[in-house]
C-alpha cells in the first residue's frame, strides 16, 4: 500500500515501524521493511491540552477516547457504536478457581458479536477518510463479518475470501452485510494467499491483521476502556484469546500511552496469551524465548480464530507479552467446550469458543501456579457465543 | 402469586391495577380482578430530590436509572449489564424512504441478543430480591434465553416451557444457560397451558407477560434512554415490533414518568405498533376501536416473536397506542425478509426478523401516508439476527 493521502487528525505524530525504527508522516500499509506500523501520538501536546476526567459525559462508544485515536469520528451515518461493553464481575468462576478478583470484558456485546467491531470502526473510518473504496481480507472466523458490516455502513466495498473449511457461521454472516464473498479451496493458507493475489491485480487494499496500522488503534480502546472502567487502574493479569495477536499489542500500546500521559496509577498489568493447542506458535515463541514465532503445527480447532500459523505482528507480540512480564499457554477443545459451558451456567455468558479458552487458560496457569490467588485477573471474552450456532446446534448438550 | 415480601425500594409508592383501580402496597403477580399491575412511584419525592443531570456520570446499563426502577441495582456478581444500547442514524433507509430524521436503537446488543433483557435484568432482580427461587415460562423467541442467562447468573432455577414448533435457537439458546426445558407438544397455546400447570403444581412462579410487575420497568428503560440519547426529548414516532407489548406500555410508562418529572419537553412521541399478519390481534382491536382483543387467526411467520395471539397486556397497549395518537399496521414474511436485507446492506445492521418488522411497517406507514416526512422516527431493532441462525441458513441469500 502506497502513502494514502493528507488527512492530520489532530494528534497523531506519524507511523513508526518498531523492528526497523523507520518513521513514516504520511499513512501507509506495512514498512518498507515488511514489518507492522503503528501509530505515533504527540502525547506531550495532548497531556497539556486534554484531562481524562472530560471523557465522563462522553458517549459510551470507543470514539470517546477520540483523542487518542487516529482519525476523527465517522458522521452519524457511518457510525456503528463499537466498544462500551460491560466489565462484569466472574463471583462463581472466581471462587472455583481461588481469585476473589475475577472480572471478564464482555466483547461479544459489540456490533456483530465480537472484539473485531473495534478495529473494524476506526479502520473502515480511517481508510474511508484516506478515500480508499475496496477493501479485501482472509477470514477464518469473526473478521469477515465485522469489516463487513462497518463497510456496509460507510458505503465501502469488502471482497472476503474464506477458505472452504471455516466454520459455516463465518460464510453466513459475512455475506449478509452485501460483502462479495469469494470462498477459496484449500485451507486457510491458500485464502490468504488469495487475497494477497486479488488485492495485487484489482488495486484492492488487503487489510489482513497488522497490514494496515488502524486495527491496532481500535483494539487499543479495549485497554483504554478497561483502565476507565475500572477508576483509571488496570488489573494484575489481562488474560487474551490470541491468534494474530492484535489484541495483545492494541491493550500493551494502551497501557504505554496511557502510562505517558499520567492518567495510570503504577500498577501494569500481565498480559497472558491464550491459544489453541492446535496452532500455537506464540506459545511456542514465548517458551523458547525467540523474537518470531516459527514454523507451527496446524489441526482443526473448534477456536477457529485462534488459527493463525505465521502471525505477521509475532515480534510485536512477544515484545508485549515479556514487557508486561506476562504468560502464553495453549489449551485443548475439550478445555475450551468445559469453559463455555461453565461461563453459561455459573456466569450466564454464553461466548465464544475462542473467548472460553481465556477461561480455560487461567484455569491451567491457576493448576500450575502461574496465576496466583492474590492477582487480580480480567478475562477477555472477545465474542458472542451466537456467532457459533454450529456448536451450539451440534456440539453442546441440551439440558 | 400471592404477597411476596416486604422489601421496600426508596421510590415505589405501591402497586396499581390500570383496569379496576384496585392498589396494593405490597408486591404481587396479578391483580385480584386478573389483569396486570403496574408498579407506582412517588415522583413528586423523586423530582424533589434528583435531578437528571446526576445521571450523566453513571453507568451506562439501564441501572442507571435506578430511582425509577422497582428495585435495588443488584450486586456485582449478578449484574449482567442490559441497557446502554446504540441509536443509530438510519441516512440511507431514510432517504429511500423520503424521512430525513430516521434513526434506529440496536437493541441486539442486549445481552443475550435481545430487547427482552431488559425485562429480565430488572425481573430477576426484583425477583430474588424477594427471595423467589423457581420460575417457569413458555417462550416462543427470545424471551427463554434472556431470562435463562440471568437467573443462571443470579443463581435462581428457570423451567422454560418450549412448544415443538418454535425455531430451533430457542431450544438450544434457552439450554446452554443450565434453564430445565421442556419441550411441549401441541403448539404455543397447549406450551403456555402447561406453563401454568406446572407453575401451579410446582410452586414455580410463571413470569409470562404482564404476570408480574417487573419486566414492564426494565422495557421501560428504553424509553428513558432514548430521552436521554436524544438530550431529553423524544422522537415524534417510536416504530415498535409488538407482540404481547410490554415494550409499548413500558415505553409509555417512561413518557408519563419523564413528564410528570419534568424531565421531558413538550413532544410527545406517537407509538406505532407492528405486527405481523399471520397474528394481528392489537392491529384488528386499534382499528376496530376496541378496548381488548378478540379472537385473531394464528397462522406461521419468521417472526416468532410476534405471534401472540392474546395478549395478556392488550387494555394497556391500545390505551397507549391511541393515549400517544399513535397507529397499528402489520406485515407480510415477504415484507419482514426485505427490511432484514436493507437494514442489513444499507445499514450494517443484522437483525432478526421481529426487529425488521419495524422497517416493514414504517415502509407501510409511509406508503399510505401515516407517516409524514417531517416526522422524526425511530425504529426499535429488538434483536440480533445472530439469534435465528437457522433463517441465516435456510432463507437469506449468499452474495
Amino acid at each position: 500500500m502506497a502513502a494514502m493521502g493528507t488527512f492530520t487528525p489532530s494528534y497523531v505524530a506519524g507511523y513508526a515501524c518498531p523492528a526497523c525504527g523507520a518513521r513514516y508522516a504520511l499513512p501507509r500499509g506495512l514498512c518498507a521493511c515488511g514489518q507492522p506500523l503503528l501509530v505515533g501520538y504527540r502525547l506531550d501536546a495532548l497531556a497539556a491540552a486534554f484531562g481524562r476526567e472530560a471523557l465522563a459525559a462522553r458517549e459510551s462508544s470507543l470514539w470517546r477516547y477520540r483523542e487518542l485515536l487516529p482519525v476523527a469520528p465517522p458522521d452519524e451515518a457511518s457510525e456503528l457504536a463499537a466498544g462500551g461493553t460491560p466489565l462484569l464481575r466472574l463471583a462463581r468462576l472466581g471462587a472455583m478457581l481461588g481469585l476473589p478478583e475475577l472480572w471478564a470484558k464482555d466483547e461479544g456485546l459489540n456490533p456483530t458479536g465480537s472484539f473485531k467491531a473495534r478495529g473494524a470502526a476506526v479502520g473502515v473510518t480511517a481508510l474511508a477518510a484516506l478515500g480508499v473504496r475496496d477493501l479485501c481480507v482472509a477470514t477464518s472466523d469473526n473478521l469477515g463479518p465485522a469489516w463487513a458490516a462497518y463497510c456496509a455502513r460507510a458505503g465501502l466495498r469488502l471482497h472476503v475470501v474464506i477458505s472452504d473449511d471455516v466454520p459455516r457461521p463465518t460464510l453466513r454472516q459475512s455475506s449478509i452485510y452485501g460483502a462479495e464473498v469469494v470462498v477459496a479451496p484449500g485451507g486457510a493458507a491458500a485464502a490468504f494467499a488469495l487475497a494477497e493475489e486479488l488485492a495485487r491485480e484489482r488495486g484492492w487494499l488487503n487489510i489482513s491483521a497488522f497490514r494496515e496500522p488502524y486495527r491496532v488503534e481500535g483494539k487499543k480502546t479495549i485497554g483504554l476502556e478497561l483502565a476507565e472502567q475500572r477508576g483509571w487502574s488496570l488489573p494484575d493479569a489481562i488474560v487474551c484469546p490470541t491468534g494474530g495477536g492484535v489484541a495483545i499489542v492494541g491493550i500493551w500500546k494502551a497501557v504505554e500511552e496511557l502510562a505517558a500521559l499520567g492518567w495510570l496509577d503504577a500498577q501494569r498489568p500481565r498480559l497472558i496469551a491464550v491459544q489453541s493447542e492446535s496452532c500455537a506458535p506464540i506459545v511456542a515463541a514465548f517458551a523458547a524465548g525467540a523474537e518470531r514465532c516459527g514454523d507451527s503445527p496446524y489441526a482443526d480447532t473448534i477456536a477457529r480464530g485462534l488459527r493463525v500459523a505465521k502471525p505477521l505482528g509475532d515480534r510485536l507480540v512477544l515484545r508485549a507479552l515479556r514487557a508486561s512480564g506476562g504468560d502464553a499457554v495453549a489449551v485443548s477443545d475439550a478445555e475450551i467446550e468445559a469453559a463455555v459451558l461453565d461461563l453459561a451456567q455459573l456466569e450466564g455468558l454464553f461466548v465464544a469458543p475462542e473467548a472460553a479458552a481465556a477461561l480455560a487458560g487461567l484455569r491451567k496457569l491457576r493448576g500450575t501456579g502461574r496465576v496466583t490467588p492474590s492477582e487480580r485477573v480480567t478475562l477477555l471474552l472477545t465474542g458472542s457465543g451466537l456467532r457459533r450456532w454450529d456448536l451450539l446446534e451440534e456440539r453442546y448438550p441440551v439440558a
